[in-house]
């Protein structure tokens, strides 16, 4: 279970309203590559690792994809704060705000609801940590690409912390995955188990 | 920010695997009324709430789901380990194993991945508690649904306490709407702003 | 079944084209809280209601949605008919003009189709109608974001009788909930039935 | 605006409950090809349609699959009324019932919530006019298979009424493209506007 | 299986990049009537069809459409490439440019990714048959709608390539059908086979 | 573009109909991690790779893909030929028989429709590469899963020959990482790319 604690990860502090922004960072909060997928992708993975260190990986790193999920839905709150009548009428912004007003909805810059079709759980340790690694590579290209289109410093800040976690994290899917493949005594790369080939009784 | 404690809200102990039963249950960990659906429903509702009260409420509840999102997926674990061959051949739940092995993947017992359609957040406050309301009546029935569904103890323990939370929430959404309605100076129960029908200069 | 009656049960006289204008209201088309998702949760939940009288509530009020949605679709044909070509190249509008041209397609203001995940129906009746409640909740929410998107009266005039008749049907539901609980000889407010806590034999 | 008619097109009266069968019938319900596709893809159609002549078979069309609708979702009602504990425990329709109970919600026999992806509305007279006719023989298919996978009587009686009026919905449209083709002097056969290929000033 | 030819079947070249335009065109790539689909639908439905030179038709066809989801690929692609940095900035295609950068992702112009519910497979060949000159007429369509969106001859002329060859498609599968119809000895244009009317034993 | 060779790239010679097995195996059709889903991640990715020699791996093994998706459906359509009508009457397969009789479709195990969600194209090289890394995981998982289902020797074979063709597919885009990496003059295991910290200009 989870405790709340009433602060964020990283701080948001916006001073400027920016519904055309908001509309693409959204992306992150429910989005192919965001925080949410992220998260659940890592928080029910655990359950098929039958090693308690990389069990501990991901509950630690889905735990910490929640508060990168805040982190965004207050980016997404703060950018769409106090917006004036112009910055919604005959905006694309209009789009949104018909069916959630000024509200934060877990969707993605195209408009398309979260959908968990985005995250890969297999249930095979070594590919489910391939899915990690990818899963972290997509998030990092994201925030790059929200970074190349706003120069708001205030924007600009949290995101480059979230790009940076997204970095960390590979790394510990990566160690996290040289740990299964010394525990599986298996030291093959491509996470190849023979066993499955042999004729079945 | 959430800090994860390790343990479960409430104790999930089966002896007994069940994959049959664990595609039922599964709805409540993916499905349109489940738990997922619960917390990022909550979670992100919060922002559009001008009242700290309220806010609280939807961010206690909001973080209580998430706790009854790790007691579903304890309990679609604990049924699907220790499968036999013969709890997966020539079953429906090969359909599921296929692509998750036993993984816990949120998804409906229809077989449907979990999507964010599910969820209203309409940004207005009155609505939002009314979606709220709805939403834990609609996890009871499911809930009341799974106990009609099985008579192993183990099972049907942890889910009249899941049952029974629902209630509690629906009781605070409740409170929550007298407070907003005390707030909005307006008792008109039905939530009716006769600003917006005035002509806009 | 329907006999249908050639006339709109609101007329809609629109002179201006706008094509921006007609993608925000086709939410309440094809949205997530539109007359397409209203008129088929209720005309569905009819099915599972015990009550003649609380089945026909169902009945009129989906009825009468479908009329609802007639409304919307001429609103969206009468914005989108004599464009010209500036109203639709280089602007949002071609984006959807694509795939449709001007034809009325429900979908909602983010382009997604139309899909029935948006619609609750579970087989209890005082969760149904606490699910319809919230429907009605949320497309007043979508009725008063048009109104603050458009000054055009042609437009504004249909969409403040259309949501008029969603707190017309808020209370209709609210007393099919009373009538459902003084049926039911259960005063709970909360639709709590202890009958399933029990132990099952 | 439609107004309804307290009976059914086609009386159904099942005496025998079979939720198996249930799951299958359904598609005709929320399905690919089903009725709710159906009568949405025709009413939505016409308001594209130039020639009130074929406007009026479009909205006859679309306001009988709205009947036939009614019929579907009342043989699905009565194969899952009075169900016994065991017509749902451990069988198939647990899937089902979880989420909806006894309820009469559209999607697809294979879970799929109904989605407007599957209907077609191009804004095109006789384009539209083709995928009514692909949509009339599609549906056609599916009453074929359904007629293969029961033997029961109640239930083939309304679905050999609903396969034949699928027939006359063929000719009809049949029909209107032969007005259409007519009316846009156009014998073309392949419905080829050369207009379009005319180099544009 | 199909070998790599590295060419395209018709020659693209366009030197003004134009992200808004490629946003349009974009819904040949993934969106409902586009090459992507199309492929998909013939080169599935062949399965079902009894009579080799229908199944002949069918893999051609749809083999060229593989051709032709390259040629909107390149398309895409030379319209995206560089971009500078005010074409993407503050445009509508940062929504896409978040998520895929300059990549080429199939979707439609709405945003929505390509799903298979758009393509009908009913292993039943007049039905099949009738799909495709729907789907036929409706790519058509949308290629005459881009046509009506852009001026560039560098797009035109690709662009009336594929167009024609839809029209070519929608004739062969024409002539399809009256082979089918001729084998099945079956001279009934509305592709009514009585024996399913037959009481069954 | 892609000539059609009239072979299989592996002989499928199934003698035994089961229309069970097929239900499950049809998910590498177009489930999650299927074979149209690595085709068309590929044969998409390709255009944003900056080097001609990865380009060309892309092509290669997505055009094998196909080859692949061609061999599962000759698989899904042998299983499925010649089945009684108990094979299908009462059975599982009755819902995937009413709406496509035993045509072959492209959908997951569970029937949902296959979804361009379940891919990723971020048009940063490493990135997609990395999803290739994990796509080529989850197919080889789900091809496992499948030799784990059958003990059908007609089916193994074939399989077994897909399921070593992901793992050859795996080195290949293993390879192509390093070579990116080269390229790029980047060593950095992590594919992180300093320049996007700096502050913007």
């Amino acid at each position: 279970m989870w405790i709340y604690e009433k602060k964020l990860e990283y701080p948001v502090k916006i001073k400027n309203p920016n519904s055309k922004l908001a509309q693409v960072i959204i992306s992150q909060l429910g989005g192919p590559d965001g925080e949410l997928a992220a998260s659940m992708r890592y928080l029910h993975q655990r359950y098929s690792s039958p090693y308690g260190e990389i069990t501990g990986i991901l509950t630690d790193v889905g735990t910490e994809e929640l508060a990168h999920l805040e982190i965004v839905a207050a980016i997404i709150y703060q950018l769409t704060r106090n917006l004036k009548e112009d910055d919604v009428k005959d905006t694309p912004f209009a789009t949104y705000f018909v069916d959630h007003t000024t509200g934060v909805y877990p969707l993605a810059a195209s408009g398309v609801p979260f959908d968990m079709k985005y995250v890969g759980i297999k249930g095979d340790l070594l590919t489910d940590l391939n899915e990690d690694l990818a899963a972290e590579q997509k998030a990092r290209t994201t925030y790059d690409n929200i970074l190349r289109l706003t120069d708001d410093p205030d924007v600009r800040d949290p995101i480059k912390f979230l790009r940076q976690r997204e970095l960390v994290h590979y790394q510990r899917f990566g160690e996290a995955i040289r740990i299964a493949q010394d525990k599986l005594d298996c030291k093959n790369f491509y996470a190849y188990n023979p066993s499955f080939d042999k004729p079945k009784k």
